[in-house]
């Protein structure tokens, strides 16, 4: 992902510049707060979404003043999304690096996600642009639809792709395109710019939740920094599973294994075996290059200049990305 | 607190508009996102924060209109409120009515939460006074930092009255605050109209968690619709009891008995008769008569109609309240 950061050259400074302003933005008198908040600025993350919404301000006047609360407002909720995914319940366990939730617990989860998730109001509420306000709160209602639905459809064999793609276009596609077409939009852009980006950010985040739902199968360990098979474990059916689960001759015992609510280790590796087999990861990677070509034909819609040049190896950077 | 609403007739009609309302907006064609949102409609509540919204736009060119939306998202913000309260850790059980939590889990609850506060975004992005969306994300941002407070705080004896007034400040009395002051906005109201309304609004508030916090000990079980002392078991210290850990000669045994993370029936009764008998219940119903009276300080700045006369005694009601 490194690599993915290492395009976007020309705004490098200015995202040191947000990064600074999210751990300004989360400071408050009270200990706790700030401390599980800057452990999540500290935990990393790609901060794409900033990333694309000051790519998305070059095509038109940038000026980083005017994109900086929003670019930070972005990663906020993206944040909070994150640490409110990390609430469960008593029966389930989640691995891997230390999450908020295993350091302080599920209620001090769901009251820092929604800290972090108020003070993005606060920075957005400083744009007096309509669009700005209304694009993040329908795309806030939609995260929320598209969570509920995963939780509603866990270990639910009975999913087709357009259940997918509602709930990838809802937990990802959507903070993405809004960061693309809002970071014009601040910059005072008119809808021949800010259209096309809506477009291709809604198409480079489907292909971003598909490969990742591939790597979660294929991925090296190591790189992924968690076992694979998590969606698997978690019940989450993803396009390699539709897949599958319609086309493998091995189908029966497939279900049987996804529906457990309990896998061990050598059932979910029986599983990924099955959907390799089936041709499940082959097909997942045709949709989301498909994807990709949609959101270049929307890229080609913009005026040319290097940022273009910019996306279009994002764009291709998703297909190849190994982690 | 029926009581309450019988003194609200000037807004009968209009209340049962923002009812109507509430149940159009939660629709989704999600039907477990519906069927849980419309099961905390159900589960009732007293619409104060409407019914103040309301009442605050009686007093500048009333116009349910220009209401309707931002009441209905007063409430949407603190039903979201109300079933991220309800996210627990493993280690805790709650007593009482089945919440969202009992019913249908944590993760849920915190996407349902999600779901309302986002649906409220939506509602309130359709005003253009900025006064609007500044106050509620800077009231969002408080509410969270309260319930942190609350949650880091817990079954600490060392809390002082200014921790206690931090918390209800923000858990309480902002909301009611906010809500009494951008009904007059919301109607087009100037300073001179909605500066006392905002202040009306914190001290009532403030009264109101005050009085609350009385009747959790002190309160007919029946009246109250859950067992007695269950802040004290949550480890919530609320002002008769940090009156008691200061004045009563048996603030040793209280302070035992406060830290004890799992308490019996017997043991939250015996705090409570402790707490009694130090007269921290009378002292804190005194606190609660110094609110309300520098709330009628600021309605008296208000022009003089039969809605000043509601508010007047809406602020009287809070003190008799027995439940």
């Amino acid at each position: 992902m490194r690599q993915l950061l290492k395009l976007f050259n020309e705004i490098k400074d200015d995202l040191k510049i947000v990064e600074q302003e999210l751990y300004q933005v989360v400071q408050t008198p009270d200990a706790l707060l700030t401390e599980t908040s800057v452990h999540l600025l500290n935990a990393g993350g790609k901060r794409l979404r900033p990333a694309f919404c000051l790519l998305g301000g070059k095509f038109y006047n940038y000026d980083i003043k005017k994109l900086l609360p929003l670019a930070v407002a972005l990663e906020l909720i993206h944040m909070a999304s994150l640490v409110h995914d990390d609430v469960v319940d008593a029966s389930m366990t989640r691995r891997g690096m230390p999450t908020v939730k295993a350091k302080w617990g599920n209620r001090i989860s769901v009251h820092v996600g929604d800290y972090l998730f108020a003070k993005s109001l606060i920075l957005i509420s400083s744009y007096k642009e309509p669009l700005i306000t209304r694009v993040l709160s329908d795309t806030s209602v939609k995260m929320s639809e598209g969570e509920i639905q995963q939780i509603s459809t866990s270990f639910n064999v009975n999913q087709y792709l357009k259940d997918y793609f509602y709930r990838i276009k809802r937990k990802t596609a959507l903070l993405i395109s809004a960061s693309c077409q809002l970071g014009a939009v601040a910059c005072g852009a008119p809808k021949e710019i800010y259209l096309p980006l809506n477009r291709y950010g809604h198409y480079i985040g489907m292909a971003f939740q598909i490969t990742d739902d591939i790597l979660d199968m294929v991925a090296n360990k190591n790189k992924l920094g968690k076992p694979i098979g998590g969606d698997l474990r978690q019940g989450i059916i993803t396009l390699p599973v539709i897949y599958a689960l319609e086309k493998s001759p091995r189908k029966e015992r497939l279900r049987d294994l996804i529906v457990k609510e309990v896998k061990s280790d050598k059932e979910v590796y029986e599983a990924i075996e099955i959907i390799k087999k089936s041709g499940g990861i082959k097909y997942s990677f045709d949709i989301a290059d498909k994807y990709i070509h949609k959101a270049r034909i929307h890229l080609a819609k913009l005026p040319d200049n290097t940022i273009k040049s910019t996306l279009n190896l994002a764009a291709e950077f998703i297909k190849v990305r190994k982690f």
